[in-house]
């Protein structure tokens, strides 16, 4: 299914509909596995936390096999536009990577995107030539300004980041997705598969998950759980499901089945 | 993974824990792709609607390779325990199958099963050497009294048969899982490939689906999805879910990074 | 309305659709004015709990205003029909009254009830001449034979007792409402007031809450807050709610209202 | 309660937190009989809609007895900052209220409302002296902006309006709450009384309801049931709930109660 199925963001498609999140393991050996194991073909950097320019550094990067994957620098830490925008030069300076996922979060305790940061920031971004993929509430109408900047994904939250409490803002997201015209991404808080399975079902065309995979009790397998899970969806979505009933249907209709005989020569206990 | 995560009912031992009805396809051709496609070993067959005794009859039972599924009778449309003891002793005689899936059903409106007729029935049938898979509510001492009736499995519903409405009954699912000491199935209401994955999550062993891939728009690439979706719950529970947390947590910490320079030398637009 | 809207319950008649439990209230003070700031006209007592024989035993009995309120004596704490039947003839001897709120409850980690044991006992007490109001999971089947053996009520659970959860259950409920011939009290697991609305407006008769009540920061200002959420409740139910539409509906129409003049005029900042 | 818990807006005070809507109802008199069983103080009217230079025109706001309620005007139908601004200028000239619910609404379809737009347009009417209430999503950066701009109270959505879907937005909603330094009031969306209540319970100031109460079968007895709603969540809010547990609690701890004697001697059907 994949290879008729591509996802395209930026001109490059992917057969992957998971992106990995790398902030959070504990070492670069199980975050390589886990990479291995989900399948991903994107994969996010705080370029903060890279710490680029530390001397005789064996950093993140090193430990990434970029070959493999699709470098997505992230401006996780910026709370300003202003601040985003430099660190993504920075980071295109420092990888060779034109690709940016744009954060501005000036909120530290839920750790949320500003809108209107967001929107400068991208628009002043794509300006740059940069590929972006801005993380927003979702909020239809900034989904849609930011599409028309010239973003190339709009990522909704799912509830808040490192939270692992599912797809809790299911009434928006479905206002995102109706109408999108690039891949819309959800991004922070899902917590199990089926909270990606779930995503991709109603429409998402794809998730990044980066603490529930990096704090499951075995990340590798856990990996792979949501790369399964996010197969399912999309399978399903792609299959069509069936509509919802108020109340039941039988599965074995019995309508114009005759009645067996007589219950009395049943001996019950 | 399978390999080593083996469902073990009634003495057999199986890989795949999705099992599948039969009464919704449209068309046999249709079905059997779905159960291929499903990689189900389990499937179940209403011995009324097989008309088992219909002379030159090319009838369901014909359609299906038995020596690839385990065949699982079921009793429904049958009303009181007698009934469906009765049904099931049938069902025995003409295929030589001693499983069933026990369906006691006075409901034809929500068509919930009866407590009490079901553990009469399910105590009968044990006794008579059957292995008995009770379709019950999630009610977690019935649950008990079932097992300690000698029941092979315990199969709550997840909401009503064929509504396609998930996994509703969490609540008092989780009660039936606390302690359960023979796999529990989730029959009845699933409706895509997240809610199969959120009970095998939760604990389940194996859930039973049939209107949500009959009726899907693709029967079968919804029989994959649903296949994939139960391999990435029951692989999620086994790694071990992160722990959700109330607020926020940085996937990219910053503690302890230094700022970068003066933001004025940033233009933004 | 209270008055054109009374509940009836073993042909007595009340106005108020909040019972209360008294078993979790630090001190009897506190449960008397919480009882009259909730309005309430029906109190449950544990019976094993009021130590009725204890000599110069100042207990919970003397503590409640038996003019004011309808006694409902329960058999907390009973694990088999035997035992509840013998509590119910305990209780009624002792205090005279022949209501009984009837509890088999053989689990001690979930404390759910037995549906076996439960209709057992309401057959043998309602034959001895006992108003019984069993709890029960939300089973539909077996609250029509409740129904049928003369149960004056059936009382089904929100979520676990004392669990504060809120109404968890509401896909079962809706089934053993429907078609309902005794009032249906919703019983165990609320949290707070919007849980109690929320049955009423489902077409629940009435509520019984304790420890969300007794549990509260201040229990007296909760046993209002529920009078009003069980009021607000009711009177939606009776009011007719609006039906849910998917998407949006303005509540201010401007179809062919006129544009108003050209936006330049208009200067913003 | 009400006397010794206001609601302070703009400088005024209530003791009504329920905001009505007036864009929905069938005549005058049925609405004006709904305000006064709602109790509320704060009556909103789309200004487009009062067409207030028809000539001979005995509309809307003649229907209101304006010394009983605060004026709400609203933007309803203003798809940019530059329009809304324009109708509240007009509005203000027109009735003489310098009140304003801001509505910035681009998205015909969800009827959303525009983050970049309405923080634009309230900086606007704030310089120009009104007492604006922004129509905004759920989302706490934006509202902190709002407040930052001097707005009076933020009025976040539950689910999209004339939809009576409910409270969907409750994890965006508490992190809207947390550190808010106005009154924050939920609009659109709400459907029944306990979803009024259940906002209020988790901290909201107040809501505002239009459709569900218009669209009620008995739109007086409605808003009769969402003002009790309104109060029952305050109510709780104030007493302040009990904490949530995971299992059950016994509401009456038998623990250290001897048992009673031999159940043998009981006798049971």
């Amino acid at each position: 299914m994949p290879a008729q199925d591509p996802l395209t963001i930026g001109g490059r498609t992917f057969t992957s509909r998971l992106m990995l999140g790398t902030g959070k393991f504990c070492d670069f050996g199980v975050m390589r596995e886990a990479l291995e194991a989900s399948g991903t073909q994107i994969v996010t950097v705080a370029i903060r936390r890279v710490e680029l320019s530390a001397p005789g550094h064996a950093g993140l990067l090193d430990a990434l096999d970029l070959d493999r994957y699709q470098l997505l620098p992230n401006t996780a830490g910026c709370r300003t536009a202003e601040e985003a925008v430099r660190v993504a030069r920075l980071a295109r300076a420092a990888t060779g990577v034109n690709w940016v996922k744009l954060e501005v979060i000036p909120d530290a305790r839920w750790l949320l995107p500003d809108p209107v940061g967001t929107l400068r920031a991208a628009e002043t971004l794509v300006g740059d030539g940069f590929t972006v993929l801005p993380y927003v509430q979702p909020d239809a109408v900034l989904a849609r300004a930011l599409e028309r900047a010239g973003c190339a994904t709009v990522m909704p939250l799912a509830s808040p980041i490192g939270s692992g409490r599912g797809l809790r803002t299911g009434e928006l997201l479905r206002t995102v997705l109706d109408g999108a015209t690039v891949p819309i991404v959800v991004d922070a808080g899902l917590g199990v598969p089926s909270d990606a399975a779930q995503a991709l079902e109603g429409g998402a065309d794809a998730v990044l998950v980066n603490t529930a995979i990096a704090e499951a009790h075995d990340p590798v397998g856990m990996a792979h759980a949501f790369a399964l899970g996010v197969q399912a969806g999309r399978a399903a979505f792609l299959a069509g499901r069936m509509a919802e009933r108020e109340g039941a249907s039988p599965s074995s209709p019995v309508v114009g089945v005759p009645r067996l005989p007589d219950p009395e020569a049943v001996d019950v206990g």
